[in-house]
């Protein structure tokens, strides 16, 4: 596998999601961090960029430095990350593509319906891949649960129940505490908190499991302390386009749920059931049949799982292999894009804009379900209807 | 402890919830098995009633017969479990009640609120004990957390999951297995099948441990097999009176869960798990700290949780022990209004008609909102309105 | 099931075992506690049994006061519960199936070997039925692990992991406390403190799986906490007679544990995992195949299993379950005496005194053995050699 | 912190091993792959190395080939690793030494306690750092409970538990596979299977967590698949230098269990359980109070858990991760060594040689106890006597 330049945009010192990328893109040892922007300010973000071992002229001030610095260079970076605060997310990633240069956007790919629908067309366009950092899917189980429903080993997909339930935000004290108010004000968080934040994780995983999208949605939106503006804690029940039902709850009050997103999927012939934090075991109970215990790197699983899979059975695995997954189907898609040819179907399995832009759609339409009293809502982005 | 003859109605041969009774009326050795009308079939349930050790002239062919006969006796029954389908529930338990012969009723209660308020006036007015049979309030650990919220270690609860789903009617090739049909026709059935079957089991423990009725509710039902005209799965959100909010989901269509009775419970100052299939732990996870397992039978419980253990801490206990704890709740109830005092407030947990009115108040509800496409609809009998 | 007349000595008012066994021996309405000789204490003995409901006549001050009374009476006792002291379980057990009458004894049966082989000459010489009380082997998974060993689903049978570790012996501070400090006191716990309790119980049940006894053993016996003069912790390494090898734990000072009785086996054909504090399930992993979980009350187990389940799939059972099997045993294995016949073999599982016996050899050997720094010894009773 | 060149002997393409280390030596950014003796055949070596990345110069043939090239570069690597056959760890890790090159051998360290001794008696001639590779002692909690005890929270270790099981060795039809065999057969695996395969793992967490070693051991070796010369199942006592006991258990004939390394650790003051399976949370039970369950990642755990943490709360982190922390140690120590500074003492808990003498040290003295069945054996190396 050719080695790639990669770049990042934030992720600064101190930040949680960054070190997870940055991790995970080197594990594989086919990404070079080559250059970054990882900091509002701008002589923090290079001086930690060169720490790192940037090289010095492409330890940037800001994006826009960066784009013009990069675009001007024959070694350019392939992939760019863009981890900076979420209203940025659209502009950001937007003149990356537009460069010719392949992103991959953490969640949520941006703050409106209409950001998204330009994201989207501008990938389009420019012909740059570009990714939205759904990472969770990269868990081997995971993309085995997906490649069984494929299959058809669960037959028609009836019924699914996702969740993403923490408890960290459940303390009044920390009404003021600058690292958990600005999530619940509107006007740095946008229409929605709790939701927006790790419901749309929770949404993504049943998509990507079933196969199927949103096509309406019912909302419950409450907030648990006296004094947040938005939600801290959701139920949203869907009807999927390819018939399922999906019911989503998520939380950030629920004290003692540490981190909380698991899902399980009935079908007609069986019923499948995971969570992240013990993302090794995956649980299958065929039709009238006992529960099996699917272990991560077993001999019995698929070859999407096969293939993201590091080490042997027994041995644990978790999140940053899983975002390391990720980058690895990113990188088989950008060397298939400069050799012209088609990408493996088994890297094919990245989150994409257009799946960045359901969920968009997805938390418009929940916050106006919400305000509706539960009114069902048509949850598809203005383009698919 | 004085003896107490008891007597059954309904439990027949074959069916599931007789040995359950039979089991748990038996075990603390208060209650004597001394009359009963086990069986439609006269005859067959005669002869049953004769081979579980009831005397011949107690064993009835039907409940009126029994209500007469046992009527005549000065050794009457001090208690009759009612285990008949449910559109009979509320004129048999009627008649015994109006015949100063306390009552323990299966659920659900009623067919109807009309019915369920008629037993709650009758019970009132007779002077009889009527209970409702939500078995799975008398675990230890139910009872233990319904102290801890009483005596506000949760603070005030801002929001309770409740959960009962199995996956025993998923199978297609079931629909006209006459063991399940009649479960989702409404004919048979009522208004409501799994919500009714076993999502007010989830809706009573709720409203047990946190000591709060619903207020209103909005509710969703789906039916998933094609051609069940009444729901298979369900998720109804509900307002409480206390100001908590209760999500409950319940399911017969989730291949892999077996019984999926559990409940979450979130205050200000902690979060409560539990699970019915795993009973004799809670785990107890305090604000800000780790998560602590409680083991049923530990030295450091409540009173409540006490009085409601047999056997030492590491031993499992099961449904029937909870059930028990209902018996024996109502022999203390018994004997305290046989000798004219107040009952010992640590038995006084059993559950009563005005509970049973409650869930059959919110079935109503529920059904009406999830026709009106989840339309908010008071969930309070009429009577308490 | 005809009734049966039941007594028991020792099991006071306090006692841990006395409820447990009285809770087993009435679930099933089989039993009725027609006598009693409660405790060391005779009118506090008398007291309890009348308050427990036994006739004044047959609420004894102590045993032989009781083989007297019963001796003499038409209705007397069809099964006596010895739950005494150890030292005194040979006597009061061989004095009353001499008599005639059926005796459960408690473990371990005896304090030597030599009483426990005068024990079991002295019930095949009178024909009374004498049980001894691994009451753990009466869960129904446990039974079905027998009749999957039994029936070959595991092939030869290589290896078996048996535990019984708890912490509640840990504590410095109750070297001199009563509750504690006897069971480390050779003059009245005799040879052996920890095995002698809770090893012969994981003993036993890896014998009943297996279908295989000991032949010889090495053991490691020590004593955590300074000053005990018996062993709080041991492992014991087996060879067992059918060619399996048994490696065995047991301590007292495992903070954290709760009861920790667990078994595992392991043949040519796959392996088992259970624990009694979580019995309503069994892992099952056939070779080269998934882990499998078999759930008690499923449609996919043995009649053994069948026989000894009592509540339907999903709801758990427990501990007194479990006893209230060896009851049931006990009353068929009583009922055909009577009658004439042969035991329904589903029935014939219930631990008889050559299990007990086979228990008290073992902990003389294992004695021996950590005297011997590891020696192997001979495990068998001199009758059996 | 500085870049450094690392280099990699053994580990060719398809091996298990080999991916595990360059993920792990990856994922921080510090190591570059700079060199490479990758496969006995040196012509695949060679061009597996390039493919990785490795430039065609350090591309190496063998190791011999390897240590003649760096040893002549300014640049040289400044760590190896020795991923090669256990009979030849020896010699290529004395070689490296002796040139001034730091080395992360895989384990076992060595073939014979002699050679092992050499080991140590070289790194400190050369002043080379010589780590062996346990590498599951890199997991954040096995770090933090290293941390509990040696600041006592346990109080004086009383007991330690340790297991590593699998069953992946079971199946009688794998006799005469190759992939198998080897492993039990003397002249390629040398005097022991699976007690030096896996047991040492087992015995090295137990060593690194309660700070003491072995003094002395009885072992009990068993082939339960005939035909095998080695073990494929022991237990091994042992009395550790502290005072504690240690009892071990290792398996590959257990089926169903997967990897199964755990520990239990037992003091006067609590208790800890652990599992490499599921390694991002720790049960922690102080002496009577209530088990806690520590997570990865949480607020409330030791320095050395902070530094061996990459991601936040309730994401799971796995096996590469625990590697990596001990390829972080390394290039901590390494730097200060570099710098002739002592090396921060929260990196210094990487394997040492010593670690790995002392293992090789109890695999003879375990050998020996099990030919003399299971006699009292020194298992401390002679130099350390």
């Amino acid at each position: 596998m050719a080695k790639l330049n990669w770049g990042m945009i934030g992720g600064g010192e101190g930040s949680q999601i960054g070190p997870a990328h940055r991790i995970s893109a080197a594990m594989d040892g086919i990404y070079t961090m080559a250059a970054g922007a990882l900091d509002v300010n701008a002589e923090k973000g290079r001086d930690y960029a060169r720490r790192l071992g940037v090289p010095a002229d492409r330890a940037y001030g800001d994006w826009r430095e960066m784009l013009d610095g990069e675009r001007a260079r024959a070694d350019r970076v392939d992939l760019v990350t863009v981890a900076t605060p979420n209203a940025t997310h659209c502009e950001i990633t937007k003149a990356f593509l537009e460069a010719g240069i392949n992103v991959l956007c953490e969640k949520p790919m941006t703050v409106t319906v209409d950001q998204a629908e330009d994201i989207v067309a501008t990938a389009k366009k420019s012909g740059s891949i570009c990714a939205v950092n759904y990472g969770y899917s990269g868990y081997a189980l995971v993309r085995h649960m997906r490649a069984m429903v494929a299959r058809g080993d669960l037959g028609k997909i009836r019924l699914i129940k996702a969740e993403f339930a923490h408890g960290f935000h459940a303390d009044a004290a920390d009404l003021d505490n600058p690292r958990v108010r600005w999530r619940y004000d509107p006007a740095q968080a946008g229409i929605s908190a709790q939701f927006a934040d790790c419901g749309i994780h929770a949404l993504h995983m049943a998509s990507f499991v079933a196969g199927q999208n949103p096509s309406e949605l019912s909302a419950d939106f409450v907030s648990c302390l006296e004094g947040r503006a938005l939600e801290d804690d959701a139920t949203v029940n869907f009807r999927m386009d390819g018939g399922a039902v999906l019911r989503l709850w998520t939380s950030s009050v629920a004290i003692g749920r540490m981190h909380g997103l698991a899902i399980q999927v009935f079908g007609e012939k069986g019923g499948l059931r995971w969570a992240q934090e013990w993302p090794n075991q995956l649980y299958w109970t065929p039709l009238n049949g006992r529960t099996q215990i699917m272990e991560r790197g077993g001999p019995d699983l698929s070859p999407e799982a096969d293939r993201a899979s590091r080490v042997t059975i027994g041995h644990a695995e978790g999140m940053p292999l899983a975002f390391a997954n990720i980058y690895a189907d990113l990188a088989e898609a950008i060397a298939a894009k400069k050799q012209g040819r088609a990408i493996d179907p088994l890297a094919d399995h990245y989150p994409k804009a257009i799946d960045g832009l359901r969920s968009i759609a997805a938390i418009a339409a929940a916050v106006e379900s919400a305000r509706n009293h539960g009114q069902w809502t048509d949850a598809r982005p203005p383009s698919l209807r």
